[in-house]
């Protein structure tokens, strides 16, 4: 028979994401308190329901999708204290991207409960999730990611255990702060090669084949026209937004200031995406960022 | 019948790149202004030369290896005036890591008295020079790069053509401005992940296949202990100096500031690595940046 | 009749504050975990006292001078719970560093109570303590800064009011964030002006009467050997340490990244001063920052 | 009888300081490739010349005021050559701001030939042009420096000798690096403030009698409607262009870059007003920076 899941958040990634379920034979209840996001889901299976409670309602596996911790912790602990009503079967996986704070909070409330709970947030983006080619970074008892498996892996391509609760947040924030670190750099030493004459591809294949080499460089080049299906050579729409690379940056200077730790190109970095997104960027792609070095259009 | 080769520069990077021509059958004669550099080169099979002009006598290929650009342009152009001297079926090869206007120089010089020259700056480290596997990013005519490529194989493995002359020096520091901001991200991001309790190898592995990807990460990894045969793991000793790291961030810097290119993480990584080697560090392997953002050791 | 005094942290700054108001003819009694802090007071007049609540019995004033704010939130509200204890005449003024937070939650808190309460956070470093010449940066009730003038004027030459609760907190804050930057700024420009063959005493006068004056160079030049009787002609001995700058620089980027701030400057000058305290200098002053750009001894 | 000055360069600068010359009683005969900025001098008494060569018949002292250091090279050197038609009791006095090595350049050119040269570059902006308070910060012999004060006192109030050749231009690059340094620390300081609830006006008051104070603060506040008579309060126009910092800030790092200098704030400056520049605001005056950190109108 059918696991079931209920499906909190369906958004620009939880859509997707609950649609891959679906396809692999998941019975998914969700709930958004976005009418029309919910109408969307239910285009593609999702069977509506009318709260939060209702949702939760004999299911398997609870996954939460949520914009940051404060909804996070509202929905299960604060405000519909949905970890009061949770059948002890069924496991929660939240797959926000939070402090690591939260997802602590969130976890230790959840045994408290008696109750099994995980951290799962995401890398891939919008695509990632539409293609169910997502990385969860996973935090919490290894025997609870690996029950979460059977769930995460219609969803994505790589499910890493980090280390216990708070530990999948760390690493996403580590990991994003690196890419915007890269994307910066690798924007900057095109920038400054066409600037001495390069052919911006031609530069881009050498990085690419020297120690330069680097994700953004691989699957993002943001230099405009250099690599096919990538927001650089769209406008930069679509992608990864730039305010959403600023949270995540925040996330990582605020862990960053707690633990007594420095990071001087992350910390620039948190800085010059602020720039951006100050200056009317937040809505595009975080490739744009070439733009702030030169005339590329 | 063999081939032959003047080199000039016998050092840590000349000394086994001689060593591989000397293998794949090319008759190297040698100068090194250094003795105790020229007899070890000997002892592989190159060929002593008392004077700049006896090494070039009948050579198909002058090659040269040579610290900074003054003394490049000393030895073909100011003071020995070796342009003055070489047969026009001489293909010169300057392998030096120098500014662009440099190699624009030579170029320039060598046409005007009909001869033929490239720039063909490398990247790999010493490692690559000995296994043979170094790129070379060159700029010059394509004929002229084309015809490099029967001695340059022999020694890399990979011959860039990045544009006309100066456009190999670009692309190299381009490449390391690159590498040098990645290096730099790559170990805040794990002494941030450290801090906040995960395990440097795990946060490693998972950053690895996620969007953090970089050749840091994939080849040199700087945290001690999460990869063998690197510096990291050898008290960073042996690989690419931070001195000369801190060489072509600014030579980077350089031609930032006289094409008016804004690179701030590129800019801040000079001064970061500047400061590193003035606390004392500079014949340390350049991953040894991980150093001052933790005790590591 | 004279007016007494609770005062709470005898350590650098409340030992020498506290010896101000006895001068002043105020009846103090103190208290400090550190027996030897208490005993050192009491020579200068404080009479000791056993307890916290023992400390506030009669007290027209109290005042604390802590470490940081969880002590602050222990003694008033959390542990000592002092604020169920104080009289409703009484003023209380808390002159510790903390986050803008804890001053508000402190004042509220108070407030609940029926109490008056301030925060008033202090520059001018040990030497101001000394010769009584801090500034106060307060936040709170107009009544009640202006009530607290009485006390205050007898520690400092200047109590402003900065708004309302937090205030203090967020002023002190920022000016400590902008004097970092221009102490490091005046350090890169005294190296690069001796780097480049001038004298740092003449081009620290002309920058001094031109459009780089800034306090630092008036008051605090970090150059050895330019002013007399400063920290840096001390081997950097005395003054305010590296570790409280960098306390002070954490409280501004918690606060920049809780308001969506970008600070570009103030993170990068958290960032120098924090691997300056990592390389073994937290106790040094933090003119310091010198040594980091040059061998100046 | 009057002294007569031959002037080079009559615009935004050059205009109001020969005005200030003529009505010192010198006689001033002009040369501008600018037929316009010559007319407009003339209405002010100063004598068109129709060549740089009958500019300088008869000078007493010869001052230049050119944009950039191929300029100041081309008129004394390279193309003009005025340097070998220049009367042995004339004093050259290059007032524009160059690169170190142009001014030891010019110099050291001069000197070969028995002349008396010395550079001045000035700090104070058109304000301080038009009424005759700038500051002069001199390289060359002392004696020279001290000849041209009879000239230079008219256009200004400070004439520092900074030392040998080039150390006039090395003292400016110095202090308009620690400005430009302390004007983004001051916007930024300014902007956390006022994100955090301060009034910008009270925090400037209080930051100005803190050790947070600075010449950008105190005479030239970038928060708009802070202080009148500003270019924060006129929509951040007139005063010293954004542009124009950019070209100090550049002369500062290839200077840094020349003399292994490490200045990560000087630097980072560098790149903020550089990108600043890019977004369009080049004409700006350089206290506009304020408005890359937020909303302020």
């Amino acid at each position: 028979m059918n696991k079931s899941v209920a499906f909190f958040g369906l958004g620009h990634m939880g859509g997707p994401m609950s649609a891959n379920l679906i396809k692999a034979g998941f019975n998914v209840t969700g709930f958004d308190p976005v009418k029309e996001l919910l109408n969307l889901a239910a285009e593609h299976g999702v069977k509506k329901s009318a709260s939060p409670l209702e949702t939760i309602t004999g299911a398997d596996f609870v996954l939460s999708m949520l914009p940051n911790g404060e909804d996070v912790e509202a929905l299960y602990i604060d405000d519909e204290k949905l970890l009061d009503h949770i059948n002890r079967k069924t496991l929660v996986i939240d797959c926000s991207t939070v402090a690591a704070s939260s997802s602590r909070r969130l976890i230790t409330e959840a045994r408290k409960r008696g109750l099994r709970a995980i951290e799962a947030p995401v890398s891939g983006g919008v695509a990632g999730a539409v293609a169910g080619t997502l990385s969860f970074m996973c935090g919490g008892e290894a025997a609870d990611v690996d029950a979460a498996r059977q769930l995460l892996q219609h969803m994505g391509s790589n499910v890493f255990h980090a280390g216990s609760a708070g530990a999948g947040q760390t690493a996403k924030m580590c990991n994003n702060m690196l890419l915007a670190v890269h994307m910066i750099g690798t924007a900057e030493a095109l920038q400054l090669g066409v600037d001495n004459g390069l052919d911006p591809k031609v530069l881009s294949e050498i990085m690419l084949k020297s120690s330069g080499a680097n994700w953004s460089l691989e699957k993002y080049n943001p230099y405009p026209g250099v690599m096919e299906n990538v927001p650089a050579s769209n406008n930069y729409e679509g992608g990864f937004m730039v305010k959403l690379m600023c949270k995540d940056l925040g996330l990582a200077q605020q862990a960053a200031t707690a633990s007594k730790t420095y990071t001087p190109l992350g910390s620039l970095a948190r800085n010059l995406y602020g720039l951006h997104l100050m200056a009317g960027n937040e809505k595009l792609d975080f490739s744009s960022i070439q733009r702030i070095f030169g005339r590329t259009n």
